[in-house]
């Protein structure tokens, strides 16, 4: 901003006449403006943590980028992580903590308070990466996260036996391959927003997931709304979102 | 088979020798053979009612197929038939009935035992008429056929509540639009055949059925065959057919 | 839960033997057993109006329905009503409102308060409709609704102007044909949750709304998850659920 | 059930009045309730055997939950088994059965009476995996399985001289690569249940088994179901379902 | 070319020189050169009648063109032709003459002779209109043309009988909906040629003729290619390109 | 601008000190600030016409709209205009000029010099409306056209005759349906630019303009780039962005 | 035959009265009764050479299947075959021949004369394979092919000054990935019939030939018919087919 | 062209009379002629690199191809080059210059001017690649590239800030994966030609980059075209043929 002030500092000295700051404030560069609105975004998204997906970028390159978030900010999300990847963090950034099962690296060098709120549900262990990848991220965004990880509709009497605890969240994040119809039956039981996750497990006339999301969409059951295929981290970050608006 | 009757005679008469008769044999049309395997078919199928397809014939061409098929067989199945079509028909066969719902016109000129086993399930009235071509078809074949057309994935204890019933059944017919959960979460429940028959009822990404067609090829729990989207004919007539199986 | 109140008070006076009663139990339909967790549901949703989804109805059926429901309830939603339906129902309920853009009918008997908290944003005339089903639908779960019909990709600058009015909200709805990529665009600039509506608003290789549908699955903005194509209904129904959660 | 009727005790002592028992079973969870219908479904699964699919675990995921099947029911069937799977297993139980045919791991510890009524059929070695696969599947589930594995499209007089053992079976798994047009002439020639298993088998148009897919359910003949693409399990599964049906 | 020949009368009169002469050959337009190999192509097609697609014209813009034809060659095929076209033709060229189950108007003022040699099969009344549009327009093109109207997948044995006329054949058309199967089955039982028309007949996952058009590309059999869904014309008239060729 | 101006003035007055100026500034609705980048492209676009997109709009509305855009800039382009529309806009407009191929209305109240430079080519009649609408919207944006409305990949000499034609252009609008070769064919013969526009001219397999896109996209001419199907707007629209730029 | 040999003598004979041969001969396996129209085929494909795919199979297999034929008939096609499976039978079969370009090999034991008639076009390298498997097979079938293999849309010229050699054939093959353009262009210029191949060749949304496969399936020119993506076996196969019906 | 001036000077000499001139030239192959029209084509690309294509060419191959473009021309570019490529290729040139980002070699053997005018822009590293191909082709087409390879739809402030260049820049070439709603946002900002290249970067429902193609098609704003998915080369090459065209 110190452009800015400056040319003010300057009409108000007289060596400026409006016309001409007027002027000079049509040619500045939009940013050099200082007063951006677009700036208060990015305060506004303080106190979250940096996210860094991992796909399509070296080892080397992923450590760089991590280790300078690391000293900038003290927290770190790092999504999609391969096992290269995360030895060459894990060798930068030895209080990184690595959550092989979401295959995903966290950093956060102060407590973090977590905001209950969010649950994450899926079927087993074919969708758990999935599921944790929204839950860790959940996590990161300061909510804390209760997992349900045997629930599917093939076994719905363990779906029905955790009603009270999916009524008492603020936003579920449900994860399914296959049919993808486990949204469907969870959001016909409570009224808490569902975020649904299909997971390109399967086969055959899954086409890598299109099956999944398909049937997420075409819910015949209210208050579900649908990310990407795979897209746990999304998941888990719309729900921290929803939960954090209180 | 007068033709191979004939022949055979002439051979025993030892007006024919036996390599002329080989090479005669040889250049019969396969169809005068008259004994051709093909036509234990049409005998094993006797019993059954020849079916009408409406779609794409002219009402005056339905009712002369139907009447010819009433004075022949006295048993008549016509499906998709359109209001034209259903008043020549009805004009032609006053004894028939219009099966309005299901779209379908059918004749039993001799009274016909159903045999139990066969349960037809849908969520309500989008999916009716589809159902209902189901229930008529397996009717129509010999089953009698129990309706259960309360029963989605939004409204799910009314299906735990015929739980008993539908481990009861022989073949279930699961009709289902927009995301098409039921049929799995219906074979995640009992042990019986399902026949999941998509319809067309959605809107959007249900791409005219292909959502609830694909949510049931890729159904996670086993015991689950599908047919073609809004085919509540094929439905019908595989259950009865397994049905009739015992 | 007459019956299980007077099997206990048959256990009570000992004219049950306690085996035989756990033996009646397991046969007692699961309605019956009166303590149904489903059951909570309905009364969770107490407060929501009932939904009837005109498509596929008769003009007289939406009307008996509707008048069902507002003897009942005194809260009505009837969303995709056509011009026979709206008539049917107007008569039968003069106090209803009929809110055309939305192609929906309303009536509450009920003053009730909305809380604000919920945005719905599209470009234009074109996906009015939609966008105006989702706004009256968060409306009538209880949400007081900002509209900001004339903000697209384009026109950028009309869309800056609101940011503080969008990052206001506790949800937003964001409407778009096309390409569907004004909610990446929105998502980039606030924190909001965002439900993203796409529409089958275009031509050619939209394909009936299929590449907004894609466009918004596949954001490179966080904190999106997307309903089906015209799914205004669903979208401001997930919305009024956020906005209720806190 | 030990809560539940301890509960009744004390009803029936006197010690807790009829309506604080109602109350205290309307918070017990649904499991405990001991009666719960959906326990019935795993008594009547009593026979068949546990399932593992090889697909996204690794060898030692499978071996422990293979050898805990073992232990506890002495009846197992793992599916699409790769290599190490294969390796890992047949190491803990010495006595498994490997049919490479079929990718398929089987161990059955007292002897399993089977019920003649199923045929699987394919044109050959390409779609034999997926066949087989069928085949071992329905065998233990109970059913004497016959196999025709060279009567192709292409090779119809095959099919013709075996018209009669297709006739006598119960239940017909027909699988077929490519345009998938085999279940269609099967199904014109026989009266018996078709489960039509398309497969991946092809190249270019056939987009993964698509074509077979898309010709299955379009069927011209009448009596057919499709399973997912390649789901010789699933094939098999329902095939041996309605053969038990007597 | 009456400008090349004066070119080269200058050239030969000493008027122009080579050069010179060289320089006008680059300019003159392709065309005008007169010798342009391309037209050749024109005489080759004499005796072919010339073609009009109705599809997307006016009756008066189609009866226009017809008579124009009409007068300069006597030979005339109009295809996919509307009642409208059809009566504003017809009032025009009374001669001409209109196959109704074709969509199609023919005229030729000179008997034609027509050389044996293509077959079109179908399965029956669906698939007819593709079917007589094929057989008339190979008829046009010089084809004498043998019908089998009621040779389908579910009646086998009339194809069976019809073998040696099918071998005889030099090409044939085979016309299916649905599955797409027949063309399979033909190619699998002769060596003639076979160009395969898909039709759009079917419904549901049909979706418009992609069915049977991947399952007549994806033929288990040699000796197939395909046209475009409904295109009767293209396979007519490659059939009697094919029959020409001597 | 004047709130901007004002706040200059008072700070030059001394009334406002510079740090709450810089507040205020950041406090200002960003359209106020008067100096928006974003404004300078409404000039930029001046001499441009407003158009106006007839499709989904009331005959009513089209028409208001249109007089409010001829009042204020006296240029028009209303493009997809149906029958009514028409009628409205001329009715309000006298001196408008209704272009019927290609369903478009405009209006020039000043003459407007057209720079040569844009050929639009196409092979007849069924392209021809959206080869119109893209050379009038060529025209309406100041290039002057030429049309080649009969050169098509059936007729290649037509096409060798232009080239030099062709090669004069500035950019070239090449507009094909069925295959959609045409475009394919041009660039290798020629430098210059083109835009293509597919059409959904076709049947069958041309998935309504899907062939002839997928067709263009994957050309193996360099120098190609592609708009939506049937948009000829757009590609007019580029082509004389392009011919502007000189 | 025998069986149906001795059947006759003992009816000649008198030892089996005519009524019992004819309830005998219902019996009978079809193939026994050795006058089997369908055996016909076989020796009207006597002279073709057997096939083998090399896809999906081990190089022992293929090796043992093509020594099995080589026995037998002396000619033998194999294609797609492996660098493996290559090696596997050159050694068996030490006179066949390796296409490596084709990833074919072929063995023939006696000098079979070709027919000319078939000529096999592509652009250029990347289509090579699939056009040289066209040839080869073509071969194999008994044609002398003539290649043109430098003949693309983006090179018209060279195409043109073919026209002659292209209209004296009998049958074209014409082999293009990408747009597939080519085969319309081909056919636009000579009467001859055009079996075209779509090839794999391309990237991005030529989605695996697909674009090729609906380019051709689309083709403005009439004459064309089309094979499988990257199917050079099929479409050789055809030309010869076509080209051997003299 | 000797034979041609030797037929004419022949004329001349009145050795051959002009009817046997006209017949001769009607003889002649076309490239014979000399005054191709198409020759001229090349001349015109006369001062373009000749570009090679390494995707599906053996490393020598690239390397035979580019040392003989290299002597003939000495202006080289060959695109998708492989390690393997690049090392042959860099052995046999030692003065081409590799371009690892772009995964492209060039080599100019002569200094050339530059035109400026052409802007590339991109969202980040993941479509770098592409974003390079296209600046590099555009570079060796004798354009001068401003790359800004920092702006995406999720940091638009940054594009609001380069608008001025944008708008100097003759055309645009707009880089895009996942959404592709740069190009939207970009053409909605600046009037300068806009080439839109869909990359296939991202996951799930993005199908390779349909999503982006999908995307910039149906786009909002006019005076975009769209080339293939992650064809940085076209979108390169045309961008540099508008930018020539003065």
């Amino acid at each position: 901003m110190p452009r800015l002030r400056e040319l003010l500092m300057r009409v108000q000295r007289g060596e400026v006449p409006v016309d001409a700051a007027l002027e000079t404030l049509r040619d500045l560069p939009y940013e050099d403006l200082g007063f951006a609105k677009l700036d208060h975004h990015r305060e506004l998204r303080e106190g979250l943590p940096e996210v860094v997906l991992g796909t399509g970028k070296t080892a080397a390159q992923v450590a760089d980028i991590a280790a300078h978030i690391a000293d900038r900010s003290g927290r770190l999300l790092v999504t999609r992580a391969t096992g290269e990847q995360v030895a060459a963090v894990m060798t930068r950034l030895p209080d990184a903590v690595h959550h092989a099962d979401a295959r995903v690296i966290t950093l956060e060098r102060e407590t973090v308070t977590r905001v209950p709120g969010v649950a994450v549900l899926c079927a087993g262990t074919a969708d758990l990466p999935v599921a944790e990848e929204a839950a860790v991220t959940a996590e990161m965004m300061g909510s804390a996260v209760e997992r349900h990880y045997d629930v599917g509709v093939a076994g719905i009497h363990r779906l029905l036996d955790r009603i009270d605890r999916l009524r008492a969240a603020r936003a579920l994040v449900v994860v399914a391959g296959m049919e993808g119809a486990l949204p469907s039956v969870v959001a016909g039981l409570v009224d808490t927003p569902v975020v649904a996750v299909p997971t390109s497990v399967g086969y055959g006339a899954s086409f890598g997931g299109l099956a999944a999301l398909l049937g997420m969409l075409n819910s015949c059951a209210a208050g579900i709304a649908v990310v990407n295929i795979d897209n746990g981290f999304g998941g888990g970050y719309l729900a921290a979102l929803i939960n954090r608006r209180r």
